[in-house]
């Protein structure tokens, strides 16, 4: 790409940084926002930095949110007993939108995936294990995705904790094998939360 | 969409402003900024304002500039008896692309079209005609986009300077009808730019 203008071809290439976004639509993007009011770049820029520089991961679940603790864990009517362990932020989205789960969360950050060089220790797991060691949680909902990873990801969790008094499920796969969580409709999601099953009986042990 | 946190509820918002990037898309495009380092973020969001709020559009053809007079006008190389007239600056990246053309440019801005309440005067048409008025163009050639408010536009501007003493041309359609011209393949672009056929011989007068 010829560019007439270095301003123009360094902010084409910060967006075509972005995933999924290549070069021609990058320009796209910017030749739109070059014909906005200033004020709609501003606002974008600014809220992308307020984000970036401000957000916060709660101290207890690891879901993003503006405080220590994050709204969901600090809510007096969610059940502190019952933990559902997801990959990511999205995944909490989703499953809060079903309206059908009144536990807390507990974001991985991703799974483990030897592929990628995600190890057990650059997830989200330490903390998790040693709620369940304190003794407060009575049940553990996964909710990984159903893939090699997820279910890797899954087993070395429970290989951590199945000798403590904790109930293990898995959500029941009325979401097909293969699906990424944040995809499935409102009902089916919700519908798998409720169903969800005996972690040992998802392994066929 | 439930969102845990009002920085990424906003950050959201914003870039799902940009033209074909959904709440969805752009949940996707904020977290992957959250998991890059700050700086990422941040030279985003300074090669966006920088630019929205110091880029130039060339004094003599409106094409997007860092300096008053656009590298393309200011270079003694290229003719100046030979001016390509496109809608906008993604036209002239394509052009330039080609290695074909070695006249200036001018560039609309976009087409008439009614149905978008955009009439001549919206356009950078007036400035053009001045330009061919002045006696210094040899031969204009038309490179809008061969749809209805393409024609309409070349019409419009043909009116206003068939008496003086100019060729126009239109670039040959070797680039397929109702095709925009930034998607053409270089081959095909450049030849309809040497191939060009006099204005009103495209009329069928
Ligand atoms: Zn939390
Ligand atoms: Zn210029």
């Amino acid at each position: 790409m010829e560019f007439s203008s270095k301003l123009l071809e360094n902010a084409v290439n910060e967006v075509s940084q972005l995933p999924g976004i290549g070069k021609r639509t990058a320009l796209r993007l910017v030749l739109h926002l070059l014909r906005q009011p200033n004020e709609q770049t501003d606002a974008l820029s600014q809220a992308l930095q307020m984000m970036r520089n401000n957000i916060k991961f709660c101290k207890s679940c690891n879901n993003i949110s503006d405080l220590e603790v994050c709204e969901i864990c600090s809510n007096p009517n969610r059940d502190i007993g019952l933990i559902c362990v997801v990959e990511d932020v999205r995944d909490v989205m989703a499953i809060e939108n079903t309206s059908s789960f009144r536990g807390l969360y507990h974001v991985l950050g991703g799974k483990i995936s030897p592929m990628d060089g995600i190890g057990p220790h650059d997830l989200n797991i330490k903390l998790l294990v040693d709620k369940v060691k304190e003794g407060k949680v009575k049940e553990l909902i996964f909710a990984l995705s159903s893939t090699m990873e997820g279910d890797t990801t899954n087993f070395y969790i429970y290989k951590q904790i199945q000798d403590y008094d904790v109930d293990i499920s898995t959500i029941a796969r009325g979401v097909s094998v293969g699906d990424e969580l944040e995809y499935a409709d409102e009902i089916t999601l919700g519908r798998s939360i409720v169903n969800r099953v005996p972690f040992e009986a998802s392994l066929k042990l």
